[in-house]
């Protein structure tokens, strides 16, 4: 499997960079006519599937709103992911795993090798990058990716993501700086691969631009476009210094809302106005 | 139903302090000779269960270790789950979950009224303790507990957990404060309460004595007793000042490696131990 970076960019150089999440809330349930049950999340991402084909190269189911049906949720999850990458899209599972040593193995057998295989992960790192070692071994062999939430779109999570680092460096920055790190040694051992299997969420509202994401040298999902506030003007001049293919946004309940019918004429206008914002 | 704090105190008094790690990695699967699919995972947990009955309060299976094969292992969890509250023991979910508005909600329900609910859940702060706030809500109605991951007690977790907040305290030390406000209001609010809904995941070994835990009002969950480190004696110093009935010391490989014969009486071994130690 050719590693993560690379698929996307090569996806996304087709399709454009949107990345479209796939939200089953009990209202967008609601809305979109389907009951709030097991059937009904399977049918809400099979119909996200249908109607983002060739238009979309990746796709982001929230776990959290399989999970809340239990294990049948989690028995939907697994085929809303594997309706979606038979069509050829890529899958990041929006889970936010993120556990020490063992535990991190685990959630690396979850996401990379179980019937929950996705293309990439988002993982959080409150114990740290390093515990998340095993997670991130698994990804590169399985050539996947391992998404760090990094700076999140609501304020609340300053406290922690603003918080100053012994180096000086605030949290934020200092995962970037590690993440950046672990890439490059990534990229180095390989001959040909041009970014790592490390990337990072950081919210579009987030002023990504004060951050050193241009630095990263992986995959940069940005959530927060659309509903949340972000224009693709705003995407554009947040992640100006980011190599070509390497920046998602991502955008749920703004399209979701729109309903089945409207979500891949939605899904196209964004692709196109974010493409010249990225350029 | 009683609210979680005063369930743990009533069942600690009774049986004493100790939880029990369910944890089964494909490693102790092996060992205990069963296998490495979803019926060795109900297996696994419901031999716990009924080692445990009588001995233990409270249980904590590991949700990673079910979740790694998928679907079908969060059913396993699901019966483990119900095993386990079917013989009146109290059931945290170690899950570390942790997400932002909306899909913090998800993850209530999915921990607090599907077929997952447990009597409390560990959560993850890296959004700060506000964005959590449905979770606690929900917590809070269905007389649950969270259980805010705060001191992990890997080396890895220094550079986040002791950064510097804008208050001028650690991470770790703002959250405890954060934390214990909630609960004090919580209290206040309930006439009769004298703990509230919000706890935190310390690590033994990572120096509580050092931490605000003493303040916090609710139940602190203190994983690495045994293969990790920390002794009994150990405990009891690091969280002298606690109230009684508040500080569940935990323990999983150290004892599920002894095999499910030598579960019980290691575990009543314990027991004593830390009854001792805790006063």
């Amino acid at each position: 499997m050719q590693p993560f970076a690379d698929r996307v960019a090569e996806a996304t150089g087709r399709l454009g960079p949107l990345c479209v999440g796939i939200d089953p809330s009990a209202s967008l349930l609601e809305q979109w006519g389907l009951p709030d049950g097991p059937d009904g999340l399977r049918a809400f991402g099979e119909r996200c599937v249908q109607a983002l084909r060739g238009a979309v190269a990746v796709v982001k189911p929230q776990v959290a709103f399989f999970e809340r049906l239990g294990s049948a949720g989690m028995a939907a999850l697994e085929s809303v992911i594997a309706a979606a990458r038979a069509e050829g899209m890529l899958v990041i599972a929006d889970a936010k795993r993120g556990d020490v040593a063992s535990t991190a193995e685990a959630y690396a057998q979850a996401w990379f090798s179980s019937p929950l295989a996705a293309d990439a992960v988002t993982v959080t790192p409150y114990v740290g990058l390093g515990a998340l070692a095993p997670l991130l071994a698994a990804a590169r062999m399985a050539g996947g990716g391992v998404l760090v939430l990094t700076a999140s779109s609501n304020p609340e999570g300053r406290m922690v993501q603003e918080a100053v680092t012994a180096s000086g460096r605030t949290v934020e920055e200092a995962l970037l700086d590690a993440a950046a790190e672990l890439n490059r040694a990534e990229v180095a051992a390989r001959p040909g691969q041009r970014l790592g299997s490390v990337g990072a969420v950081v919210g579009a509202t987030r002023s990504p631009q004060a951050l050193p994401v241009a630095t990263l040298g992986g995959v940069l999902l940005a959530p927060g476009v659309g509903a949340q506030g972000a224009t693709a003007a705003d995407v554009g001049a947040a992640f100006a210094g980011c190599p070509p293919g390497s920046v998602l946004p991502s955008v749920s309940r703004g399209l979701l809302s729109q309903g089945p019918d409207g979500l891949r004429s939605g899904a196209l206008r964004l692709q196109e106005d974010l493409a010249a914002a990225l350029g």
